[in-house]
């Protein structure tokens, strides 16, 4: 099984890079998990460019269709996504009849140096990915005050890890085929 | 007193830049409004280079902090403001202290083909304005069945007109300085 984990930060020290990236060691074993290197290397959604296949825009969609599920860890900027992550979003979700996100199972996580965690941002991102055809899975998952719950290279706690552990198990159970009965 | 208007779509044919065109010839007598250009020209937000003087950014900021009032006119996309509008708005909200959305008089308006007038991405929009310290007024102003109700070169009918008249009035209105008694 093949997961796939984007970060909605440019940042470089970014706590939710961070998070993205400690799931590869965290997910299921057997579950190949790739980081997506690339968000901001994509232009701004343009509608009249929607078909047009600029390789940016090409690599996210070509990704994210290889995926069984997709694990989106957002920051929250202004109380809600990135624009940075929503501009990914509304590229994935095109062309609407052959759109990468529609029926992928999806799953969402977030991390805020506040106490709630990007609990906003994720809420606004679970529907946002639903309007898109995304089949949008397990609870959020929001780590609060990520500075003092990261060590200074942004590695995320055992306690976290933990949590993301979880998390990663309920969204690879979720994106399983169901098994065909004898 | 001096009005911008940006409009959240690069769609050569966009209703709701037509919109934000039209509040040119609709605003009340005295009004200067610009319409802003140069959405489309703008980096993905990195918080790592916020107070970096990006010359797209930096036009944004000053246009932003010239304006008396500002008009944000949004499609909706996925249900929620698009990734580019969005942007932007994260742009315009730092640096914290000294952000030019920050006190700023703002309203929202908004166009879709559906029935419903880009409703939802208005409400985001107000939350995420006002997160971001802006002043919201006014009520939201749906446009539904934007095909039905523009002109084949997208110019809005003369009951969108006037409801458009009538929206910037209320928003010169609230932006304007309070009267000193005599």
């Amino acid at each position: 099984m093949r997961l796939l984990a984007i970060s909605g930060s440019l940042r470089a020290g970014s706590y939710n890079t961070a998070l993205a990236r400690a799931a590869v060691d965290l997910a299921p074993e057997g579950v190949d998990v790739e980081v997506f290197d690339g968000l901001g290397n994509l232009p701004l959604f343009d509608a009249d460019l929607e078909g047009d296949a600029h390789e940016a825009v090409q690599h996210l969609r070509d990704e994210i269709g290889a995926a069984d599920a997709v694990l989106f860890v957002t920051p929250e900027y202004n109380g809600s996504i990135p624009g940075v992550l929503k501009n990914a979003v509304d590229w994935a979700s095109r062309p609407r009849d052959d759109a990468p996100l529609r029926g992928k199972t999806v799953a969402v996580a977030g991390a805020s140096t506040g106490q709630y965690g990007a609990m906003w941002a994720q809420q606004d991102l679970r529907r946002v990915l639903g309007v898109a055809g995304a089949r949008v899975v397990c609870p959020d998952l929001p780590v609060a005050r990520a500075q003092a719950v990261c060590d200074p290279s942004g590695a995320p706690s055992p306690l976290v890890c933990e949590r993301l552990r979880t998390h990663l198990a309920e969204l690879v159970r979720e994106a399983a085929p169901i098994p065909v009965a004898a």
